[in-house]
């Protein structure tokens, strides 16, 4: 038996939703974490140039590289190596090369509980053990030094993710650093997933390198560049690791697209667009989370950063997939269930992305209003 | 200690040709398994079109999916179900996909020496155990069914690859049958890499599923549809084993590059351009299989498909990759050392490709044939 990995359970909403839409529904998609809007239009237009003059051959962009270690010398302050960066076609990648690199088969590697589903499950393809950690409400779904330095034994690995999937939650600094220091004593290796940085709602992300420079970062251009099915992302990579994962890279994925690293490389200076789309999800936010209390869903983790909103639905159901095939079906919202984020909880909860236009939000809330309120007098009547 | 991976040494081969470059020397990339060709036109105008409508999210095209079926019911006569087919960033990919659903840590995986490097160093990855056949000058390096048959005990599985890598050699029909009715006596599974398949000069070049329709196909956009860059590849899998394919697919990969589909579905609609690419590559060996024994390289394996040739260079040297960086380095043709194909016999081979244009072989045969005359005499003399 190989390992038994669960599909995405929102792909069957999702599904389900653009079955609806071919029978004419009107469909607002919010189950997936990905921008509705497009690449910048200065990359767009490199695009065009470059299709006209380049055959396309496998290629990694040495120009790429800099860049990216220019953004973490005005982001972050730190100094990165170009010979640190593997371009990978997106984030999922880079996780496989940093875990593969790192951990041999049956090593216990933890993670919060709720997370992105693709962390047990890269885990579990690679023959190493999750360790899922409940983080629970109160820690805003996050993980603590407290929490990581209680593992007995402790774990080969821990993975950070701040801001967070589903919950949006970050880890402030001074936690951070605690986390960085229990793991340097317990010899844990870092992985932190910085997948959404750049989409914070006031609070500081700072990057895991800032205070260990010998973590693995993952990094993509799907959220914050918008650039999601161009499929680029990185790993940054301590030098004495480096060469492990180009030589996984190379075997395992070859290169990432060509024409995405042009573009990618293009959109790293287009802050204003950038920017606006930010502007347009912290809309989206604020929308959301005066609306949602009203509608009996108040018990919501701070999304902080990322454009998420993790829903405690428990007064309206104990099946979430159920609960958003029933609001898919009734008002065309598709949503995610948080089953795929919290096996253990997330039957009562919910995951609405707000990477959408703020019309689409508009409208989203004005028809799940009044449905969760026929719901919620349901519930109290039954 | 996680597994040793070795890079690709034709890497090293191809930076020191950048460099050479870069100080102004001319040179002829023969180092790669690339066209030097793009995507067709009318692929490329369909690239145009979309980037200024689709803002490109996470996707799988279901028409590319129903193309490719309609590929294999053209090409080979076979029924293959879309639901089949689950569409990868590329073969290597694809690969990932189909050994982690079949294959748990410690299985005995067996392939042909020479080979695809990247199936040695993917399987160790995934702590699986390669078992390389020495299929020798004699057997075109091909396998047989008698060598498989001979294998106490069993391999888990096999990987084929018709036309090879590095060879381009192909197993014929009557084998491949052979093969297959060997296997599943012994229980072993079929993975058949037909990334070559398209590019063959008289040789049929049946695909696995018209004699095992349960065997794993993996082909990729790279090869005959002349878009390596675009990093779009495909795995066929029996309807049992697809679901688990997806689920790692939305897990470790996500989607393929979105703008690629697009690009891919209409370069399967471009026979013209793409069939007048393989006239090319057949002048490109008629003029190298000509060239080549009068410079001393007459032990060539019969390049019956695929780009290259794999010759024995035994009578210069005893180093692959020393004699690769001179001629390099006296004449500008790059090309790949044996030993990334074969760690035990490498050493005696190279490999190249004639991917390239008809004037830039024409060129490298002037420039080689003068440079192994001299060596040849050399060795002589010494």
């Amino acid at each position: 038996m190989t390992a038994e990995i669960e599909p995405f359970h929102a792909i069957r909403v999702s599904l389900e939703a653009h079955r609806l839409k071919s029978e004419g529904g009107s469909i607002i998609h919010m189950e997936f974490g990905q921008p509705s809007t497009g690449a910048p239009a200065a990359a767009i237009a490199r695009a065009h140039e470059v299709l006209d003059s380049d055959p396309m051959g496998y290629w990694q962009s040495p120009a790429l590289k800099e860049r990216i270690c220019r953004h973490y010398r005005e982001v972050y302050r730190v100094t990165v190596d170009p010979a640190q960066i593997v371009l990978t076609c997106g984030a999922s990648p880079a996780l496989v090369l940093a875990l593969s690199v790192l951990f041999e088969p049956g090593a216990r590697v933890a993670m919060a509980r709720p997370g992105y589903v693709a962390y047990r499950n890269t885990l579990k393809t690679l023959h190493l053990e999750p360790v899922e950690l409940d983080c629970g409400e109160e820690a805003g779904f996050q993980l603590t030094a407290a929490v990581v330095a209680a593992l007995d034994p402790p774990p080969q690995g821990l993975i950070l993710a701040s801001p967070a999937n589903p919950t949006g939650t970050i880890i402030p600094r001074a936690e951070l650093v605690a986390i960085a220091r229990v793991c340097a004593e317990h010899g844990i290796a870092l992985v932190s997933d910085e997948i959404y940085h750049g989409i914070a709602y006031g609070a500081e992300t700072p990057s895991i390198l800032e205070v260990d420079p010998g973590a693995m970062v993952i990094n993509s251009f799907s959220k914050y560049f918008s650039m999601a099915g161009w499929r680029l992302g990185w790993l940054v990579a301590p030098l004495d690791k480096v060469d492990a994962a180009i030589a996984r890279m190379s075997n395992l994925f070859l290169t990432p697209p060509s024409l995405s690293q042009h573009v990618g490389l293009v959109a790293m200076d287009c802050p204003e667009e950038l920017e606006a789309n930010v502007e347009t999800y912290r809309r989206n936010r604020e929308l959301l989370l005066c609306a949602l209390p009203n509608m009996g869903l108040a018990r919501i983790a701070p999304p902080d950063g990322a454009f998420y909103i993790y829903a405690d639905v428990s007064d309206f159901t104990d099946d979430s997939m159920d609960l958003a095939l029933a609001l898919l079906r009734d008002t065309g919202v598709a949503t995610a269930p948080g089953i795929d984020f919290d096996p253990m909880l997330g039957h009562h909860f919910l995951r609405i992305s707000f990477a959408v236009s703020t019309p689409e939000v508009e409208e989203a809330i004005a028809r799940m209003g009044p449905w969760f309120a026929s719901r919620n007098r349901g519930r109290r009547q039954g």
